[in-house]
C-alpha cells in the first residue's frame, strides 16, 4: 500500500517533520511518501493561502493518480483543497484537521484545538461543521505563533500553557493540535496535560491505511465523481484535466 | 462609485451576458465593469474547477484593488473563492449564490434553486449553509444542462419546466437560479411560473452596491483581514502577495 | 419607486431621525416617505409592546397599498408585525433587524448586536434565528437605556462603551444597532470602534429600494399569500379586510 | 384553582367547543371558565389574523388578573400572542399547539399534525421549532377546510383521511389536531387512525393545571417580566398598561 | 389512576423522600404507589451505573404491567432505561428530567440545571437535546455532592449558592433539579432564587396524570412497540419477555 | 496489540462471521479475540434488548481489563453500552455503528443504512446525531428481515435490493449495513450497488488499531473517567463495581 503525505505549502523542513510522523505510526505493509508542494506560499495562514496553495496541491494528485498512489493524506491543517483532491482522486483522500477531529470524538465528550494564527480559528470552527463534529469542538484557541516559527524549540511552553488553559477554559477532555508543524509536539504535549493530544498527520495517515485496507475509496458517484475535461486559458493552461485530452 | 463584476471562468461571451444583467440594474451614479478571468477552467461544474478558477479571480480583486474599485460581484454561482477575495478586497465582495439566497429570503418561507449539472447541487446546499439560510433552500434541482450549453436557447423551455417540478415537488415560493449564465433568464422565467425569480448577478451587484452606499466594507478585524506577505514558489510566484513587497 | 418607512411606535421625534437616515441612502429616483403609527404604544420594549402596536403598523401599510406604495421599511427593532404585513403588502416588506443582521453577515464572521432594554435581548436573538443568521449573531447586549432616553445626547458615550465591550466579549467584526432610535449614531460609532457598524433604518431602506428595482415582490404564493376577508367584531371592526368588502 | 380558556376569536360556537373539551379533563378542585374574545377576526388563518386578534386577546388576559385567575390557556393552535400574555399574566399561560406538541413527544418518535388551511402549516412549523420539538414534528398537513367549516360533521371524515395519510407519509406515531375546532374529534380519531389523537385544548388544560399545582409561575425575572407602563395613543389607548396608572 | 414511581437506585430512604413529593401533588383520584428497585446500585452517578441499573427498574415495569398499573415515573435525572421501559408499557412512562425540563420550558426563556456529581453534566445536556429543549437549557452546573448525601442537611445552603450562582452565570429564569434526591428542597430552593425551581418527581407524576387523564398511552406503532420475545441466555435469563413464553 | 471484539448477544454462530471479518482486517501485529455475551437475549432488536444486553457487554469489558486488553469493538449496530463500557475500559472502545458512520462520512456527500427491523431505524437516526453524522446519514432503511435470519442465504438478494433502493431514494454514495450479521455481504453488496459498502466490524476494528497504535487511550477527564464504586444489591450484585473492593 502506497500512502502520500502532501504538504500543500512549500517548506521543505516541515515536511520532514511531517514525513517522520507519519512513518512513526505506519503499518508493516504500508509505504509513506511525504512530498512539498512546488508552487504557492510557504506557509497556510488564511483563505487566501489556502486558494493559492490548491494548485500546487492538486498537481501532487495528480501525479500521484499516475504512479498508482492508494490514498493521500493533506498535511495542513486547514484541509485547504480537499473536496477538489476528493474528485481527482480515486483512492482516499483525508484532511489531517478531518482525521485529528473524527479521532478525537472516539475519545472523549470534547475537544480544544489548539492552532497557530487567531484568524484561523474561525477556519477550524468551520471545517468542525463541515465534519458533523462540531459539537465535540468546545473550544478553538489560537496562540499567535506564526506556522513557520513552530521550529523554534522556545515555542513549546508557550504551546502547551494554551492546552492547559483550553482545557480548563472548554473542560475539554481532549486536544486536537491545529498545525502539520506541531506534529512532533505530541508526546511532550501529552506528557504536559494528562489528557490525549492528537496530531492530525498520523490520525490521517492511519485513517488512510485503515480505509484502504477495508477496501474503501471515495464514491466516485455524485459530488466527488472524476471531474469533467475542460479547456484552459492562461498560466493555469497544462494544469487542469485539458479537453484535448479527453 | 465603480463596481467590478468578475466572471471567474474564461469564457467571454458568458461575461456580456453577465454584464448586461448586471448594469441594467445598477444606479445612476454606479459604474458596473464586467471582466472575464484571464485563466483558468473555461466553465466551474466542480470543486476542482473551482479551485483551479481561483488564482484567476484572486488576481481581478488584486488588480480591482489597484485601480480603486469599490466593491466586487463573484459571478459564479459556487461563489468561488470568496473568502480569500474578502480578504484581499478593501470594500465589499459578494457571491452570486450568496446575494440571491439573500433576497428569496425576503420574500417568502422558502426558495428552491434550479442549477446546471446535478453534481453541483451539494456545494448550492454548502453556501446556504454557510450564508445560514438552509432553513429557508427547501431543494436544489440540477438540470445536467452543461453551464456553457446555457447560451442555447432550446434549453430555456427545459429550465422553466425543472422551475415549476421544483415549486411543486419543494412547496417553495420563489426560484434561485443557479448560474451566472442564466441571468437574462430571470424575466422569461418569472412569467413561467408565477413567482419571484432571482438571478444573483443582479442582486449582488445591488448588494454592492448597497453596501458602498452605506459605507460599509469587509470588516478588517478578525478572520477577514488582509493576508500576511509570503514567500511564493515556482509557477504562483509573482500572484501572491510577496514578501518582498513589504 | 416610493418607499414608505413606517415607525410603529407613535413618538414622532423618533420618526424624524429615522426619515433623515432613510433619505440619506435612498438613491435618486427613490421617494422616501416616513410616517408614524396613529395607534398604540410610545415605545416597543416587550412583547406585549408588540403586540399592540401591531394593529397600527398594518393600517399604515392597508393606507400605503391603497397610495400605491413600492415596498416598506419597519422600523423598529423587534420587526414586530412583519409576516402579516407581508401578507397584506404586495411589495416587499423589510423590518430593520432583518436588514441589518444580512448586511451584517456580508462584512465579516460574526457580529454583535448593542440594544435598549436587556429584556428585549431574546427577541433580537429569537429574530436571528428566524432569518438563519444566529451563526453570525455572536452576542446582544441590552445597555438597558430605554427607547425614549436614545435622544439623549449623554448615552452616546455609553452606547459606544457598549459597542466596545461587546466586540471584546464576542469576539465580533462588526456591530448591528439594536433600535431605530440609535440610527443617527451610525458614525460617530463606526468611528468610536473601528469596526463596520449597520444601522438598520438606512441598511432596510437600500434593500427594498434594490428588490423592487429586480423586479421582485413578496411572493404571493403560500405563506404570505393576502390575508381572507373575515367578519370582525367590536373595536377593530373597520381596521381589517372585512367580509363584507370581499 | 381557576383556569380560563380564551378563545381568541370572536366566535361562540367554537368557544363552546372548546369549553367542553377542557372540563371534560379538569380535576375536581379546578374551576374552567372559558371565554370568547369581545374583538377581532371571526376565525384566525393567517399572520394577519393573528396580529388583529392580540389585542382582543390581552384584553381577557388583563381582566383575568383582575379577578384573580390562576392560569390561562389560549384556544387557537397558532398560539396567538403567548408571549405578549405571558409577560401580562402572574401564572402560566400556555397555547394549545405548545401543549399538544409537548403532550406527543413524550409518547412516541415522532407526530404528524394536521390542521385547516395549508397556509397555516409553516406557523406550525415555526412553533414546533420555538418549542423545541420540531424534531417530533414530522409533518404537518394541511387540509383546506376553513376553521369556521369544521363545526360541519361532514368533515370528520375528510379529517380522519388526512390523518391516515399523514401517519403513512410520515411515518408518525401519533397525531396532534391543528386546531381548537377539531377538539371534540379527538376520540374518533383515535379509533379511526389507532394512533394517540392529541387536542391541544385538552392537553393545555391540564398542562395550565399541573403548573399551578406545582406552584410554578411564568418566571419574573427576565423576558417575561410584567411589560412597563407606556403612554398610548390612538384606538387602543385604555387598552395598554397606562403611564398614567402608574 | 395508579401511578408508580420506581426509584431505579436501591436505596429505600431515598424512595420515601420521592414518594412523599409525589404524592403531595397528586390528584383526588390517583393513587401514586413508590417502589425501590431491588437490583443494582446504590446510586447513579454515571453511564455505567445507568446500565446496571436498568434491569431492575424494567422487573418493576414488567411487574407493573402485571398489576394494572396505568403509567410510570422514573425517579433518576438521568432517565435511565427510558426507551426501554416506554417499549414495555402500556401507558405513559415519563423519566423526571424529562418532565421537569418540560415544565421549565413554559415558564421562562431558558432554565439552569443544578445537579450532583459533575461528571454527570453532560448526561443532562444530552438529555435536554432528546427532548428537544437544549434551546431552554442555558448551562448544567455539578455541585460534586454524591447523590447519597443530599439527605444531608448541611448542603442545602451550598445547593441554594449553586442555584444563585447558576441563575446568574446563565442569566437564566429558573432552576430544574438535577437530581430525585433534591425533591424535597423545591419549595426552600424557590425562596432562597426567587426564580420558579422545579422538581422533576412532582411534575413528572403530574405529566403521567395528565396523560392518563386524556387518554394517552405511549404509542404501539414504531419504536415504541412491545418489544419481541427472545430466548435469554445466563443470569439475566427469567428477567426478559421470553420466546417460551408466546 | 490485543482487541476484544464482543458481540452483545448471545448468539454464538454470529460471533463466528464477526470473527471472520474483524482479523481480515487486522495489522501484522495485532490480536483479534472474539467473544460472545454469556447473559442477555439471543438478538438485540429494541431498546429493552439493549438494556437487558449491557450487563452482559460490561462483564466482558470487565474481564478484558483484567487480562490487559488494549481496546474493544461492540459489534452490534445499535451501540449498546458504547458510553458505560468506555467509563469502564482504560483503552478505547468503539461501536460498529459510530466506526461504519465515521468511514462513510470520508467518502462522499452522504451514506444510506440498511438495517434489519424497521423499527430499530430510529435508533440508527439517534445514532447518528450523537456522533454528529446526522448530515451524511441521508436515509435508515429497515429490511424488517430479523438479525437472526441474516445467517439464511436467500436474503443476500433481498438486501442488495434494499441497498439499490436506498442509494436511488436518498440519492446516496455509500452504503453502511445496519447489522454485525450483515459483516460478511460486504463485498458482494459492493459488487451488486457500485458504491462503497461499510461494513462496521472490519471498520470498527481498525478504528480501534489506529488509536491504540497512535497511543489514545479513551479520556480519563470528565465524563468518560473510570465508573465509582457503589454498594450492590440483588442479582447484579458482583457484577458491578463493589466499594467492598475499593
Amino acid at each position: 500500500m502506497k500512502i502520500r503525505v502532501i504538504n500543500p505549502n512549500t517548506t521543505a523542513t516541515m515536511t520532514a517533520v511531517i514525513d517522520e510522523c507519519a512513518r512513526a505510526v505506519a503499518g508493516a505493509g504500508t509505504v509513506v511518501e511525504s512530498v512539498t508542494s512546488s508552487m504557492g506560499p510557504a506557509s497556510i495562514e488564511s483563505h487566501y493561502d489556502e486558494a493559492l496553495a490548491a494548485p500546487g496541491l492538486l498537481t501532487e494528485i495528480a501525479r500521484g493518480e499516475r504512479e498508482g498512489v492508494d490514498g493521500y493524506v493533506i498535511a495542513c491543517f486547514g484541509d485547504p483543497g480537499l473536496y477538489a483532491a476528493r474528485e481527482l482522486a480515486r483512492g482516499p483522500v483525508i484532511g489531517i484537521a478531518e482525521a485529528a477531529m473524527h479521532a478525537a470524538s472516539h475519545l472523549g465528550r470534547g475537544f480544544s484545538v489548539v492552532t497557530t494564527l487567531a484568524r484561523t480559528a474561525g477556519q477550524a470552527v468551520d471545517l468542525a461543521e463541515r465534519y458533523g463534529l462540531q459539537r465535540f469542538c468546545l473550544g478553538v484557541h489560537g496562540t499567535d505563533i506564526p506556522v513557520l516559527e513552530l521550529e523554534n524549540p522556545k515555542v513549546r511552553g508557550v504551546i502547551a500553557e494554551a492546552c492547559r488553559e483550553a482545557i480548563a477554559a472548554d473542560g475539554s477532555e481532549a486536544i486536537v493540535l491545529g498545525c502539520a508543524g506541531m506534529a512532533d509536539l505530541c508526546a511532550y504535549l501529552t506528557q504536559e496535560t494528562g489528557v490525549p493530544v492528537i496530531d492530525g498527520v498520523a490520525a490521517a495517515t492511519l485513517t488512510v491505511q485503515s480505509l484502504v485496507t477495508l477496501g474503501l475509496r471515495k464514491s466516485g458517484r455524485g459530488e466527488f465523481a472524476a471531474p469533467l475535461p475542460k479547456h484552459y486559458t492562461g498560466l493555469l493552461s497544462g494544469f487542469g484535466i485539458e479537453e484535448d485530452n479527453r
